[in-house]
């Protein structure tokens, strides 16, 4: 028999903390927050060995194999990359994380996002070579066995495409999940070389200032990269989250470039170039420009700027009646460290301040929660994030006003903004519970 | 052509930081470490377009489609689990992680170590229930659905099975890799609901001390967890490194009891019963208990204490060759944070300070690592682990003449000490960088 769905039976106070239902973070922060009888059914008094609990049948059969690579259970076979390239036809390619089906800070290695211009190369590490070379005294050739003998780094990152939300600059909200919204950022723990100790290693000349990164897939997609930002903070990854890279994300090697532009950190690293100017390479000057209003286009975009989004609930799912809910979703910032997220559940009219989930690493997701009492009114929900950088994600109407709106993305694609979105994601509860998207 | 290995082409000092080549890891510490030449091979002078890098067959074909759940590359193969029982015979198996094939911190969920007494249980999570029920004023049943409306938390812990490990008692130095001496232990980021919260949510009665953990699996094991705990950082997991947690690890939800021995972190939970005293189950009287010399066991031993051990280099891998080189491994500790790593390249005679990786967290791998210059001489590498709470990982004299050692594990097996070895792990680096285990 369910329970009463608002009675508090510890008589703990649920201080608000904003507008139309939201809850004080500070109520996580003790012991644990007595969520008010909001979720459990009550089985009747407990007696040993008479609890109403069935004996399902894997509890009475010898279990499966262990394989020995463990993939998820068959139950969770709709947690997947939504593929723009099933076909696998001669162009780009896309898999795009399925963020509202996944929770905490790290992205797995089976469901990081990826983009691929030609395809996944089938790189054989023993052949592969690390090239340095340009405007430095010695140019070093390296092998994996030779760049594994360097002490490690691990940085614990987001990594997001320049072309991450670009659906939402549509002038009308799009009706899809925030795995087709935002699926092309990730988080991961890297591990590798620091590109500072290998520039050294060659003599860079001070007068470089610019390094041409370019991968071993077919399109040979080469980059621009400031030689101060590779002194900096930059590695050479060899691990994903424990393992060597995974395909799709640069095996064996890839530059990471901490809050940079996902395709500035070049996959199947093959070779650096020490250069005093820019490339202006096609991935640079084309593809990953950013349109403006006016019709021109800035000439690097590189940082992945504050940026938020709810996840939990989100478009696709709805929620069960009103009682309490747990609101939750990632932040981000390629400027810093996330400082702070405040939720609002009434369109922007009010805010409260989520707690943090932790960890807290920089450049990385940081997931935060928002305990919320949903009424069973129709309500909007919305995050936005802040760093310690003390940049501040922009809300909508002041974000298009800047960077601009799709007129009519099929007939002018060109002409379509699609690059750098980090403005607030809104979903609309209505009175069943159903969640859409809308511009708050 | 092979440059010369012991040239320093920046002048660059590299102070020694103990005997037999230790480094000190402040060469870590600067814009990076030039490693005196050690690593790269010269290409002789760059000039655009004419380095001799081979176009290797996947930098000229389209590549690979995208699959929806990517794995690693065919390369990597090697890099898998040892299975104690492949032929899926009816009795336990152990799937170990390959710690010398993985770098940073994390372990991904394909590697993450198993143990199942009664193979992997098929559950579908929309069957499955928790039921928490004893001495409370309100029993309770969740479902997967109901449990994930509550906030969560992350804690990024390392699990480690109390027989992990167990070969370090063998009074000869077994000749395995460090996937088979130490395999039973992993790190992740675990995401799910305080325990607290709940046993609130029920009114857990003060008088109960104890709660028996049960799982669904055929085998039905069960635990006895100290309430104390239980409030302090337990969690019912639902989520290992951002996905449902994988089917040997507990699927759909597990309990998860930072740094407490593996199998008290009850897999396929789906019992909690608050009680006054312990269950003494099976599981806790015979199967995990410690033997000590004189015949008797502890009769609780939940900790799992400081420890640490090199991956790389280790047993089963050889060094090509005098020059520098990383020493890296991973250390943690039950009680706290790892807040130093000694390590000895002349089996324990001096210890110079290893520089610790990061991220570094609570109850969770800390991966260190250390500068080296091989001379070409017989060295034997080892790693000791310190934590906040000023604990300190044991010597191997000290450690045996406490705990005991086998006297013949094959004939009696009762009598084989093989709970809790967080002793020392040493390499012998031969004149031709071969290593063996030896105890140091």
């Amino acid at each position: 028999m369910a329970r009463s769905r608002d009675r508090n039976p510890r008589g703990q106070n649920l201080q608000a903390a904003a507008g139309n239902g939201l809850i004080d973070r500070r109520a996580l922060l003790g012991r644990g927050m007595v969520m008010a009888g909001a979720m459990g059914a009550g089985i009747g008094p407990a007696s040993a060995g008479a609890e109403p609990l069935a004996e399902d049948p894997w509890s009475l059969e010898f279990g499966d194999p262990m394989p020995p690579y463990q993939v998820p259970s068959k139950f969770e076979a709709k947690v997947a990359r939504t593929l723009s390239n099933p076909d696998h036809e001669p162009r780009n390619s896309h898999a795009r994380t399925p963020h509202h089906r996944l929770d905490g800070m790290t992205t797995p290695n089976g469901l990081h996002f990826t983009i691929n211009h030609g395809g996944v190369p089938d790189i054989d590490p023993d052949k592969h070579r690390l090239v340095i070379h340009g405007m430095v005294k010695q140019p070093l050739e390296f092998t994996l066995e030779t760049l594994s003998r360097y002490p490690m780094t691990s940085r614990v990152t987001f990594l997001e495409c320049g072309g991450n939300s670009a659906p939402m600059f549509s002038p009308v909200p799009m009706q899809e999940t925030v795995q087709a919204l935002h699926g092309l950022v990730s988080c991961a723990e890297w591990t590798g070389v620091r590109l500072s100790t290998l520039l050294e290693e060659t003599g860079i000349d001070p007068a470089a200032k610019w390094l041409i990164a370019e991968g071993a897939d077919s399109p040979h997609l080469s980059r621009s990269v400031p030689v101060k930002k590779a002194l900096d903070d930059a590695l050479i990854a060899l691990y994903q989250n424990g393992e060597r890279l995974m395909p799709g994300n640069g095996y064996p090697m890839r530059l990471l470039l901490p809050g940079y532009q996902g395709n500035m950190n070049v996959k199947f690293l093959r070779r650096i170039k020490a250069v005093n100017q820019p490339a202006y390479s096609y991935f640079e000057t084309k593809n990953y420009s950013q349109i403006l209003p006016g019709g021109k286009t800035w000439r690097f975009h590189f940082v992945m700027e504050v940026k938020s989004f709810i996840t939990h609930p989100s478009f696709g799912q709805s929620i069960k009646g009103p009682g309490l809910y747990a609101i939750s979703g990632v932040a981000y910032s390629g400027t810093g460290r996330i400082s702070k997220v405040m939720v609002s559940a009434d369109g922007g009219k009010s805010w409260g301040e989520a707690a943090l989930q932790g960890p807290i690493h920089e450049k990385a997701f940081t997931r935060f929660v928002m305990p919320w009492r949903w009424d069973g009114q129709p309500a909007v929900l919305l995050s936005r994030a802040y760093d310690d950088g003390g940049n501040v994600q922009p809300l909508r109407a002041e974000f298009v006003a800047m960077r601009g709106e799709a007129v009519n993305p099929v007939t002018t694609p060109l002409a379509f903004p699609n690059q750098h979105y980090n403005s607030t994601t809104s979903w609309a509860v209505d009175g069943k519970g159903e969640i859409k998207h809308v511009y708050a």
